[in-house]
């Protein structure tokens, strides 16, 4: 099915939103640094707040990584999270105000001005990384993979493990590779337009 | 540029990241509610924790409406916000769970085991909220359309004029419409690949 209200071509619906599928399981077919690197030069240009850019991703290459990792796993998420051929660690870097400045050359006052207290920094990463795994998640589709983000780990456990300045908070933990046998669970309800969407 | 790394069309990607800008003026065109279900028909499918889906969207459209949002939004927001076709308000639905058990069908449990507790609740409404306030603005674009997402307005003060059950967060409100006249500043610099992504 095609919509004709919208621009973008049905090829591109299907590929980032339609057809595409959290995976569940994945083929051996590795993801290269190449790959990862098209997908971050595409998505960087997508919107944040004050043109922020918290948000950091940790490649999780190494076997003795891997294990670190899955350690911080919910039980539900730890073969998928070892067997896929990558693992991508997102997180928000709550220091983002220092590149403030260079990033947002209209205003660098907002560097102080609103991000002087570490509450508003963290909610300002929280928020304005969260979108921007949105971003991410459409981009690895874009790469022709498929992506298989979790929330269900140890947040202060993965926090520690990989970043050591204490300054991040991580906000996924992302699968990513080609979809191997049986990767698709049937696809969960949707909620209808009326009850997503309403006019006042 | 195209980056050949990647599956989606050279167009596809100009349209939702490389050409795309947030738009600071707009034309009179206005934004039809066809568009906006053909934009939530799509970004729909796009995943979130136990396909949770938080995100509300408040379509301001009377005059009367606009004038309520605009006094609670940050000063340097009010004149667009008055100008756009379209403005909508996105929040998420802190009472999502109470969806869940249709939604995911796998784990109807997990309303109980995972979301009894308000702070819970909230935290993953606002984490998988801003996640899908991602894909709307891809969505967006998609349609053709130019998104103007902002975060400077009285948090406090659009969710008690807005939802009236004390239940829903104000994560941003987006301006949408065509771009108009001078509609872009400058592109304001990204982070280059080596300060995101590192590998371990």
């Amino acid at each position: 099915m095609t919509d004709t209200a919208l621009v973008l071509d049905s090829a591109a619906q299907d590929l980032l939103f339609r057809e595409a599928r959290t995976a569940n399981t994945f083929t051996d077919e590795p993801v290269t640094d190449e790959q990862i690197q098209a997908i971050y030069e595409l998505v960087k240009y997508a919107p944040t707040a004050f043109n922020q850019q918290a948000l950091r991703v940790v490649l999780v290459r190494s076997a003795e990584a891997r294990e670190r990792l899955v350690a911080h796993m919910a039980d539900g998420n730890k073969a998928k999270t070892l067997a896929a051929p990558l693992v991508a660690v997102l997180a928000a870097d709550n220091e983002f105000h220092r590149e403030l400045p260079a990033q947002f050359p209209a205003f660098p006052q907002a560097k102080d001005v609103f991000f002087s207290e570490r509450a508003a920094r963290e909610g300002s990463a929280r928020l304005n990384g969260a979108i921007q795994v949105g971003y991410f998640v459409i981009g690895v589709r874009a790469a022709g993979l498929a992506a298989g983000p979790m929330t269900g780990f140890d947040a202060e456990g993965i926090n520690k493990e990989f970043f050591s300045d204490g300054e991040h908070s991580v906000l996924a933990v992302v699968n990513i590779g080609k979809p191997g046998a049986d990767a698709w669970y049937p696809r969960g309800p949707r909620l209808a337009y009326d009850e997503v969407v309403t006019t006042v």
